[in-house]
């Protein structure tokens, strides 16, 4: 039986007229360094239709992708609503990807046009020669002539070419199924994987994150945006407040702790969301200079797990709820939010409020464990988080309509990496990365517990832990030591130190001492790297049962 | 270009697995008259399983209509998740149509099974024979053998129905756009028409409904649910409430303002949703017997518009925002609601809050004219009210796919019936209904306006407008005038009356006074009747020019 229901698609133009007329005295605002420059969403309707007649002279159509190559600011917002809204992609590219993961994306995306912020034009310019499909580079806000000549490529200001088209434009309605924008994660191995965002998903997503279960976002907020707009689709937050009416301050390329205070002393916002490095900075500066920022209802915080001695800070001494939140590029990002149950005392509630949280009804989880059944959700045992949904990636984008990286999907499911544990009422504690838990007799071992509880003795410096081979239980766990300065440890001192925290299965019978532990170009434990000096003999191990 | 997003379908079985298993402990109750029964979500889960195993068993499948005819209670909101979750379609029949009415609508549905609350038995039981296509009767709470024999019935308890199977049960992902529930509007003339929503619509509404630019539904709350489930989709709130862990209370038949107010002792819910009558006789109650309410965070009052002196006294003198809401069956309901906008005053905010509010961005609004164009959205211009959405009827139900009521229809759009105005900011205050407005020389007058002015003079008791056919400006006021007790008046006076109010050509000249203005049998004005007792000429017509 059929519904009588109209089948009006869930498309991004909706939220731009929407924004545009009934919330149009709605605002974004970018911090210039010592003030704000402002537009109101009728204005961002009316650039957008500007831009949208631009690209369409300069050949863009449906499907077509746009680059961005660029802070979060006014501009920003516009293409990053005007391009899906007109039928094309945006493409909003990671300005920290090194030269060579840049180049290959911007080529993989195949982008044509890329619009690019004045004080960007420098780095922007050395890719540039190596882009094989960009045919105009519209510079936002800077010097156009800044950016090299190359053939084939021709530059446009901005402001200049803006200024030719009309302020309205018959934004078509698309099919909610086709793309609206890209994003690429940035992988530490192989190539970045591009993720293809539809519109039904950033509709879908962006009414998530309004919910009080997501981020509640409401008319009268203001969101300060500090997550970029080229990561993991900018956490869902431009499209949420256009679809709210809330308004937004972009932080541009101001995002120390120090220019983060003094535009929410200015602007007083109401909401912000950003990595947990971001917060620490912030937590710091504020220690040293206090300054009063109650205006903030709530911050969100994901990307890496937060410490919970952060969060508590951030409450207790500047009366600011942190939640917690999990997610990735694949996940749009949302994903978990740990919002603590209801009825239960402070207390407990930060047992929930530590985890990753809980999970919206559109979004399904499971954990797998070794042998790929589905694992209980009983708050203990370990399994690779798996989730699907409807804004959840099911493949990788491939050109050729191959399958990239297959193994990342298990029958529908796409595989996290990430291995942890749930509750039954739902809430996700992550424990390791899959590749790092240790797989011993059938049970799973978080090698980051280890470390976490190893690290509490005086005596460590620092240590990493990996599951070496073991010809009867699969794997078992070998400790790499860094010993503290000055100090000295044995392996039988540091089990004992672990043994009233884990079971005894549990406990590494591996140990090592090294100088250091060899870290990413990013600063994490390179497990990688440790787990080849062990298999090449390079480790002194002692065995203590 | 196509997206990389996963194609989950928007279905509701994903609703009730969510709420039986993350947020399983939240949980529906059910008033008795002196306290409470209470279902886990879990349960609601485990009691849907059986359910559905038995509709199955009793020959229900995909897109087979089981009706409902049963108060808000803990098995209604069973019912409700589990036949659209097993792929049927959930009928609630209304049980306060007239018998002829309730008739037609069983029959037109086809209705094959009908789940009756036990108080109800009686009234069903009149009924029952003359439903063609019902073949089995589950008494829910009650007396089974009291159901009346008819050949080809067979009747069950719905308890000992129920316990003969188990509670698991695989519920399909079915299309978004396949059929979910039915509900039948009961307009004043012609039969009942059948808006049937889709999984997609109600999942698309329900999470609107959480956003906090509508209800803000979260799972610290608890809804008393009083808009009877067989009204315009229950305005959303059971799906709301399963999606987000809310819990609920259900009134059952105590839908008297002292129950209503012994229950919200009891339970003390946070959020309740109801029509102007029920919300009226509270406060009255509230008066003859104070009673702190303030643990309600917000109540919605939809239905038909609330007065502004109601809305005032719940916030004033018990501490209670209530916020006013317009939809229809045809809308799911929502629709619009009046949040005021932010940074106004108090005051200011009234004359928002009083308004039917403001649509969410999925739901597109426009007023159009006599002559079809669209009127702008100035805040003064009238026009009838024309919605369109993903949650918005596009057709009537038609078992043989005929057109039913296409005038209802304009180009994708639905034509609302009520003719009103919007401001720049999207705020819309309905002023009439259309076939009530006067059509003046290309201008439209509101009938409501004109006898709500009239009523306030002190001599006035009670005062219908209607339009009569003019030859040159096609249609002009007539004020039908009952003289209050004792009083007396002339037209001049009140001509001269409205005169401070409404602009000359809005002016009725034509005048008359009557004993009594026509109601229907809900007691609202009739004036068709009027209207007909005035092309009979039996209406003694002063002019006043």
């Amino acid at each position: 039986m059929l519904s009588t229901m109209m089948d009006d698609q869930l498309s991004l133009a909706t939220l731009l007229r929407y924004a545009s007329t009934f919330v149009g005295d709605s605002t974004v605002s970018t911090w210039t360094g010592d003030g704000v420059r402002t537009m109101t969403y009728r204005e961002v309707g009316a650039e957008s239709a500007r831009l949208a007649n631009a690209l369409t002279d300069l050949g863009i159509g449906r499907g077509d992708r746009v680059g961005t190559f660029m802070w979060n600011n006014n501009e920003h917002l516009v293409a990053y609503i005007a391009i899906p809204a007109m039928g094309s992609v945006l493409h909003a590219l990671n300005i920290r990807l090194s030269p060579e993961q840049l180049i290959y994306v911007a080529n993989h995306a195949e982008d044509q046009v890329v619009l690019v912020d004045g004080s960007l034009v420098p780095m922007f310019g050395q890719y540039l020669p190596q882009l094989k499909t960009v045919r105009h580079v519209i510079v936002v806000n800077g010097d156009a002539a800044a950016v090299p000549a190359v053939d084939g490529v021709t530059v446009h200001d901005y402001a200049e070419l803006l200024a030719k088209y009309p302020d309205s434009f018959d934004f078509p309605v698309v099919d909610e199924r086709s793309a609206a924008a890209m994003c690429y994660t940035s992988g530490t191995t192989g190539d970045p994987k591009g993720v293809v965002y539809s519109h039904r998903s950033n509709w879908l997503h962006s009414m998530q994150a309004t919910t009080p279960s997501a981020m509640g976002l409401r008319i009268d907020d203001t969101v300060l945006g500090i997550v970029p707009m080229f990561h993991a689709n900018a956490w869902g937050l431009p499209y949420a407040a256009l679809m709210t009416g809330a308004n937004v301050l972009m932080p541009d390329r101001f995002l120390q702790p120090g220019p983060l205070l003094e535009m929410m002393a200015a602007v007083k916002p109401t909401f912000a969301a950003a990595v947990p490095t971001i917060w620490g900075g912030v937590l710091a500066a504020l220690a040293a200079q206090p300054q009063d920022i109650t205006h903030l209802r709530a911050v969100v915080v994901g990307g890496s797990a937060a410490p919970p001695s952060m969060m508590k800070a951030f409450e207790e001494k500047h009366g600011v709820r942190v939640v917690h939140a999990w997610g990735m590029t694949e996940t749009s990002p949302l994903g978990s939010l740990a919002h603590p149950p209801h009825g239960v005392s402070e207390e407990e509630a930060w047992t929930y409020r530590v985890t990753q949280g809980r999970f919206p009804a559109a979004v399904q989880a499971r954990l797998v464990g070794d042998d790929g059944s589905v694992v209980p959700n009983d708050g203990k045992s370990l399994g690779e988080l798996e989730v699907r949904g409807p804004w959840i990636t099911g493949s990788y984008y491939s050109p050729e309509g191959v399958a990239v990286d297959p193994g990342k999907f298990d029958d529908g499911w796409l595989r996290t990496g990430d291995v942890g544990k749930i509750t039954p009422n739902g809430y996700l504690t992550l424990v390791d990365r899959s590749k790092d838990v240790i797989k011993s007799g059938g049970e799973w071992i978080s090698s980051v517990d280890l470390e976490n509880a190893v690290m509490g003795h005086p005596a460590v410096a620092e240590a990493a832990v990996i599951g070496i081979p073991d010809e009867k239980w699969d794997e078992r766990p070998l400790a790499a030591i860094v010993v503290a300065e000055g100090a000295s440890v044995q392996p039988e001192e540091l089990r004992e130190f672990l043994s009233s925290r884990f079971a005894k299965w549990q406990l590494p019978e591996y140990w090592t001492f090294i100088d250091e532990v060899p870290k990413t170009s990013v600063g994490k434990f390179d497990k990688k790297r440790l787990r080849a000096r062990h298999a090449d003999g390079e480790l002194d191990v002692t065995t203590v049962r």
